[in-house]
């Protein structure tokens, strides 16, 4: 036992895992052995779900069965949409999904010691979280969901479920994109405690609910949301040298750069650098692409050597708000990606699984008392 | 950094706090340094909420303003009596209070680096969790939920919620030691989520969101109500004696006994078997507490020496259980109660917060590729 508390848990091992790993020095993210590069180029968010759910990628049957599965489920019942229906218009979409995913769970009947149950139970959630960000998105603006179209694969569903008209094609594929980047990243606030309320035997439904929790606190999700008022504050191709200057002048951290494990460029930030060239194009004099490059320069120029760099969370938020994505649905956008990975780790710690109760160093008082007349 | 994983982090300190203290040897569980006894007989489930949040005991004035507080947020608003009606009925209570807590948030502004609004929003929780598990108990039998009566104390008013009858005054006392007995137990699996989910910032009603979750696993809350479900099969006095010994000599788990940290008498089953005394002598000859005491006995005389006692999921599984509550009310009223822990914890977290982001151990392959043809 030892007798000192690690803030944060910071370099304290809780779990083996055979999920995903990060090299921070060299700036590699790898999911089950494989490259984010080459995920991002060669494969689908469908394929990466079934790669982190069983460990290794699915021959073409096998992902086809998959991608049937997930279409099959991605339906709300009448039940849920009218729970949805309910929530408070003004409410965070983050508590909106974490409400309608619990209300979900009361559906079904779990049997979390049942590997064949568990495994149903990531598909259905999988399948069904971005149904419900969708759902909510239109009933706040009183517009009526959208059902799922089964010819759309998992990304542009979700565009499609938002506005009710497909995607084009560069949209699609970049959001597929994002969702594969964001899939997973070892060990973190909501992995944590997906494994921790998990190792309860808690049931999926509640599993997950709980892990939005966590992504939902501005320490963890929500930094790309801050990315796009920053470039929104700044306004202008020509205001970005001095905006930028100034804020660094004054030592203010600027959102979207720098990452606690990556000391070199984030591998999930070059991938989306690259694509978002494509979008850049339809970018205007002062649009916002134009401004980002500028701002990732200008910061890269002074920080670069420290080691600080554009994350992952400068790219993703400057690309949902391109794609005409709602401010407030770039977090909800990040679960759908996540829970593939919280799943994951659902199932992995179940495989050998211990409860979590970890201890405390008490550092308050003993033998007060209360005495009182009766 | 440390090589090596300790499963469910057993023995790992994770913060210093100065809530709760439990010495497993000698049987004895503080809070802020008074002993758990000691506040069973002289103090109330509010008394003990203020002095959890606040960290010392309320003068006279500084308690009736923490119970006006707490009776003034009790009341649901009309909207969230709407979501809980659109529940499923057949769902867990545990699952409804997320759904119902997740969705209450919705309606308020969060300003978490604010200790006023931090104590605010305890207070909100507090009060009004014992209104939603009540409305949900009766909604989902078709019954119009009971508004909150600020005559009646917090355990009192939740039975009154329930039946729409005020409680005989030794019902809603136990029920208010029960409370008392259950509000803070140091680190444990929905205490840590609260902690962990707490440390990104998330709102608090997220953060009760999540320690629902936690709780609502089997290996954490729900012992006693499966305590009742020995009970039941036991069935008769007669029957006690053969029951056990065949499911002890078949080395089977008797539930309600043992506890992780109590090697003696649990504390709060001490108490609790004081007070199941004024209940008993209501009891039939064939009556549940009877059974009860007779299992106790018939274990202890196995199993005493071997440090395994009756534990607090014993007595206030029969203790509900005679109270006529609902079966699965019980692991809801664990959480009407450990809530004023959780937000404690909470509290105590902000003060010094450090995000929690453990690390894992690498345990798969490297530079496996995907190559198809495009």
């Amino acid at each position: 036992m030892s007798g000192v508390v690690a803030p944060g848990l910071e370099g304290v091992p809780i779990a083996e895992s055979g999920i995903s790993f990060v090299d921070g020095e060299k700036g590699v993210l790898e999911y089950r052995g494989i490259n984010i590069d080459n995920l991002a180029a060669e494969s689908t968010f469908e394929e990466v779900c079934y790669l982190l759910l069983k460990g290794s990628v699915p021959s073409e049957s096998q992902l086809k069965d998959f991608e049937s599965h997930l279409c099959e489920n991605r339906k709300l019942r009448d039940g849920v949409i009218k729970i949805i229906r309910t929530l408070e218009p003004t409410g965070h979409p983050m508590d909106a999904l974490q409400a309608a995913v619990a209300a979900t769970g009361m559906f079904f009947k779990h049997n979390v010691s049942d590997p064949g149950y568990r495994y149903l139970a990531a598909i259905q959630l999988i399948a069904k979280l971005p149904t419900m960000v969708a759902a909510f998105a239109r009933i706040r603006k009183e517009q009526e969901p959208i059902e799922p179209d089964h010819s759309l694969g998992h990304a542009a569903n979700f565009l499609y479920m938002l506005t009710g008209e497909k995607p084009p094609e560069p949209a699609a594929h970049i959001l597929d994109v994002c969702l594969i980047l964001h899939a997973d990243h070892t060990m973190n606030a909501s992995t944590f405690s997906a494994r921790v309320v998990g190792s309860t035997l808690a049931d999926p439904f509640t599993v997950v609910c709980s892990a939005i929790g966590a992504l939902s606190g501005p320490l963890h999700g929500g930094a790309n949301e801050r990315v796009v008022k920053l470039l929104q504050e700044i306004g202008t191709l020509d205001n970005v040298e001095p905006y930028i200057n100034a804020k660094m002048d004054a030592k203010e951290k600027i959102m979207g750069f720098g990452h606690r494990v990556y000391k070199t460029n984030d591998p999930r930030a070059t991938v989306l650098r690259g694509l978002a060239d494509e979008l850049l194009k339809s970018d205007g004099d002062n649009g916002v692409l134009k401004i980002a490059r500028r701002v990732e320069e200008v910061v890269t120029a002074r920080l670069g050597t420290k080691g600080i760099y554009a994350n992952v969370d400068f790219y993703s938020g400057l690309v949902y708000n391109k794609l005409d994505l709602e401010t407030d649905l770039f977090t909800p956008i990040f679960a759908i990606a996540r829970v593939s990975g919280w799943l994951a780790h659902w199932l992995e710690q179940l495989e050998d699984n211990r409860i979590y109760r970890p201890r405390q160093i008490y550092s308050g008082e003993h033998g007060v008392t209360i005495a009182r007349p009766k």
